[in-house]
């Protein structure tokens, strides 16, 4: 078995807050991600395959169709976006990196053949990761 | 003269588009930086300062010093903010890079004391810089 | 279950030498990081949590709050130091990353909650890291 | 059980296309990684070793002597090679990143003693990688 | 007078020989990058424009269009091609990367427009780059 | 005119203090620098040289050869060295980057030949540059 990965880029703006929850509390909770007109963020989304290379071909799947398959399913739909507003499958979803990686999980298990969905990875800044493995 | 830099980073979000223009001639010079919600990203800032280093100090300047000072009058103001909308000194302005380092420019010129600043430069993304050298 | 990861930094310096040894048997262990009077890195450390972001926060672990911990626990007691001479819990401990990252280990796993401490990643250069996860 | 990683790098060309098949399926499957005259990369390799490091050293095993297996083994053989007509080992074996970590692993396996190899990780540019576990 | 950078990438092979030398002189002169079958990378291009951006759209110039031009006239001729056979604007030059940013440099300049081509950087690997200015 | 670059590693120990002061000023001047057991770094050096490629080579210079001339002037005389205590050519200097990237010219702009010494870069963190360029 190996593992393939695919990493592809967006920018977009959020604003993490739950509604049902007091501004005290959504600060309290948030801090200064709490802001009311947002802020952003470049996003690193690294997509991970497992598959066994077929002697015929030598790769698990082309990569160049995992990019594919991520950018139409979900850097097309989030890119130069806001995360809150403009993205259907996140709507009432508070818009945090695991929240988000679930929700491109739930996405992209659907659409990858071939390989078996391993695990996404979020960057949202060099110094902050989250990883969802499906389990 | 030695050149010192110093790199810090903040991430926002912001809207490209000019209020005087229609919708249209927006969207022609703006494409998906003009989405009417926004979008986001971080962005690095690096300033450059020239200077002789005092023989007693080796230093041309204390970078701590630098940070704090790029971080009171820069990265307090604009990180976790929306561009467009709450930063008093971008109000008026088209927040493209090219503009932001101009203003960046004009507000550390006057905090800066023993070297000259020399450069600012700001990345947008791993791909996208601009450079503003006061010239 | 999501894995939430936060990177920091610090520069240190440190020698490797077994006080048990002889200078040779340490010259042919450590080659050149056995040098006297030592040597030094800028280390970044990620420590990765696991847990199941609750849909309230939909947050494994505030990364501003992992920060802290880590800010406070360890970089502010390794950070700018000599790690054989100035560090109370490395005292009789050889400082190779292997050791560093399982002293890290001990100090954090008490200190986090909310989340399951999952792996401490030590890198010393670009080139070499290491990785404990408690096992 | 602590994870050690050394990172070594090396740039080759290579083509991708299967002899058995005709010239349209191999570009159907290789696009243009099947260009007659071949393309070149920088690889990144990273190698890991799982072990307990011993009290007396606490080094799982030294870094430098993996960089030398790594460089001795694999980098002489691979730098500034054409991976299809330059290598004996991968003759007759499509220099997919897939393949290339698995014929590294049958290699180094051999090498290693102390730790056990746990991973190869092969990056062919910035957003493409691939992982063998010798699973 | 603002700079503005845009980075683009492209993976290609070559060899480093001068025709009219003895095998000899070639080996002395480029070392292993006279491999007869050739080596390869992924090199990085870095292309700036000087100008000063008009009130109206605060931009010297459309990154996304820059990134076009060097899409259109570089990238779409030299991305995963054998630079000494494959590339028409190369005919009869040594691949080197000054060679190369020079070429670059004569297609680039023709097709900016609204700002002055500053600087074309390349880098051909982690820790070797060159600059061409025009001078 | 083409500039090449040869970025080189070094990992060093050091201390910020001016033994003409008093423990006091030293304190204010170099903070957590001053710490009297030193600490360390990873450093980048990028050695710019500018010359006219001869038609022949198509090099300004051989980038080998360039990497040979750092190894033995500068690397093999600072790497895993303590910077105040090892090094022949920093005695009596205050070994902030600003003092050895100055120290650094001195050295090679003797070596280089061919080509013209044109800047020397150093990187004391992802964060701190110094550049000087003989000026």
């Amino acid at each position: 078995m190996v593992y393939i990965t695919r990493k592809e880029h967006f920018s977009s703006s959020h604003r993490l807050y739950n509604p049902a929850w007091s501004d005290e509390r959504n600060w309290e909770t948030y801090g200064k991600c709490n802001n009311p007109n947002g802020h952003g963020h470049n996003y690193d989304i690294e997509v991970t395959v497992a598959g066994d290379p077929p002697a015929e071909t030598g790769m698990v799947m082309d990569l160049k169709k995992l990019s594919d398959l991520i950018n139409m399913h979900i850097i097309d739909r989030v890119d130069h976006k806001h995360l809150n507003l403009d993205v259907d499958f996140l709507r009432g979803v508070i818009p945090t990196a695991e929240n988000m990686a679930i929700a491109f999980w739930k996405i992209l298990e659907k659409e990858i053949h071939g390989g078996k969905l391993y695990s996404i990875k979020l960057n949202e800044s060099n110094n902050n990761f989250v990883e969802y493995r499906g389990e």
